[in-house]
């Protein structure tokens, strides 16, 4: 009669096959945790995604848009910048963001690095000028010496800045999720309901377009390819990048990882919730009016791709000195 | 011949008095660690603090003018609230408050409870009512659970959500500074100018308000004792609140700890370096006009007021439910 410890590697055996078939045949890839090459660098580019002296006003950082407390986002249809202006589209997630292949809505930033250069500039948003904020980071000697640790220089420019931000945006993944714990082969990780709902996510198409690690952010798409949606949102999507008419109205497929977390939804941020979402976009993709057992069922699938939030701790930003230049929240001043 | 291991309880007696007396006979007492007693009342305090939700926009936290990144503050004049309207006085550094006698800078919330209270439903602030605020905590199933944990029922309104506030507050003190090191005995930790300075400090009479374990915070006192203080800022200070007489253009004594991190300073903030703010408060309070080399020397020693900073975890805040009020941003939404 065999011991247990001789059962051990039978186990093992019969179990491996289920965990490389998920991994291999579903169209979702677990997230990997994330390896960290350059603590220095992601200390400062946690620093400086925490800045709002970046900004104009000295109010807005990155963190205000893409707040880390709250799944990457800010949970309104479309944010709010500088001098309380109304952004033109709804801030997507920061979290998981590294796993898009390009960057915005409209993807008209390729990498991580070209999108945190946007804001900075965007009179809509931070106000500021790549310049000004430069400036007032090179004032700071306790910024100098942190810069010099990491890019071996204090002559820093905006390319500094940027890539230490997106270095530290890099580290914002959210693995072993319910989800991802089922696709390595932990079979009591998810429901039965929500497995349900995964099999009709699959069944029906969405994972035609949300697939991958981020299950989504691999693709653009026209936001509406069976029936049509309504708007009051202008941005033609893709083709203000291209110009291409085919690109019209078409937008990078949005990450589903976290969603729960990252209401309001769509490019416009117009619904609330994720039942309604689900209806809509089964509607307007595949031109499918679910019962609302499926739908059900499939917002319980998508609750599970929730994973770990990063664990940050609050960065300490070194004080302002004599020669920084100040901020300008109010323009009467 | 004695050894080495006699000899150590004959330096503890001669040095033990060092300690004894600094702490006794000095105006500035060490700050204590903080005791926590209640650890789930703290997290809960510490998500509600990080909380947007609390406002009209679902954008301003208390975090948002009281910044931990930033020594408690916002470091601006005044402060941005709801629609980017102007504060009407600098906001005070939530760092040590609760070392204070009262809250804000007339003094008019006796309890950190009681000061929580007041941006919420301040129009200027977050411009929420209580009752909305408690009834976007009430939606969310995760909060009512944990309320339920600290306070034993569900049926929250707004004096648990400030308790909670108020008792993270509590735990957010910055002990161990080089200063307070040197108070315990430690001769080590200040240089000589940094003495030079904290020996002016008292002999001009600055420690006659700015005393204690805060530096200050423990009496009201007029803005320009010996000369007057011209300020655009209407604000007639504790005399607003007692309508005495006596009490007009009277504030309360800011605290100094941090007071590097917590510029711009003044209650109308218009003074951005410490230099000049030491300068300045020399004229108007004592008639002072103090030779350069002492105001350096003040401010070297004021900068070894920066403690240690309170280690904070970024809080995950639960997300909104189908039935939680949406946030309104912008009014034409």
């Amino acid at each position: 009669m065999k011991t247990l410890s001789g059962l051990l590697p039978l186990l093992a055996f019969f179990s491996a096959p289920v965990l490389a078939d998920r991994v291999a045949n579903e169209p979702i890839k677990p997230i990997q945790a994330v390896q960290v090459d350059d603590p220095e660098k992601v200390a400062l580019g946690k620093k400086l995604f925490f800045e709002p002296r970046l900004s104009r006003s000295g109010f807005i950082s990155c963190n205000s848009c893409h707040n880390l407390s709250r799944g990457g986002s800010d949970n309104l249809p479309t944010s709010i910048g500088h001098n309380w202006q109304q952004g033109p589209i709804n801030s997507p997630t920061v979290l998981n963001s590294s796993l898009s292949m390009a960057q915005f809505w409209d993807g008209r930033a390729e990498t991580l690095q070209e999108q945190a250069a946007g804001p900075i500039d965007n009179p809509l948003e931070m106000a500021f000028t790549h310049t000004l904020a430069v400036e007032v980071l090179r004032s700071i000697p306790a910024y100098l010496d942190l810069f010099e640790g990491v890019y071996n220089t204090r002559d820093i420019n905006i390319d500094h800045v940027t890539d230490a931000i997106a270095v530290f945006e890099e580290t914002l993944v959210t693995p072993n999720g319910r989800f991802d714990q089922w696709l390595k082969g932990d079979d009591e990780a998810l429901t039965e309901q929500e497995l349900a709902g995964y099999k009709t996510f699959k069944e029906i198409g969405c994972a035609a377009c949300h697939y991958g690690e981020a299950v989504g952010g691999k693709d653009f798409h026209r936001m509406g390819i069976v029936n049509q949606y309504a708007t009051e949102n202008p941005s033609q999507g893709r083709y203000e990048v291209t110009g291409d008419e085919s690109d019209r109205f078409s937008f990078k497929v949005p990450t589903l990882r976290n969603v729960e977390l990252t209401y309001p939804y769509f490019h416009d941020g117009a619904v609330w919730t994720l039942e309604e979402a689900t209806e809509i976009m089964a509607y307007l993709q595949l031109g499918r009016e679910l019962p609302e057992q499926d739908i059900d069922n499939m917002v319980a699938f998508m609750k599970t791709l929730t994973g770990e939030q990063p664990q940050i701790q609050v960065p300490q930003l070194p004080p302002s000195q004599p020669g920084t230049p100040r901020p300008i929240p109010f323009e009467n001043d």
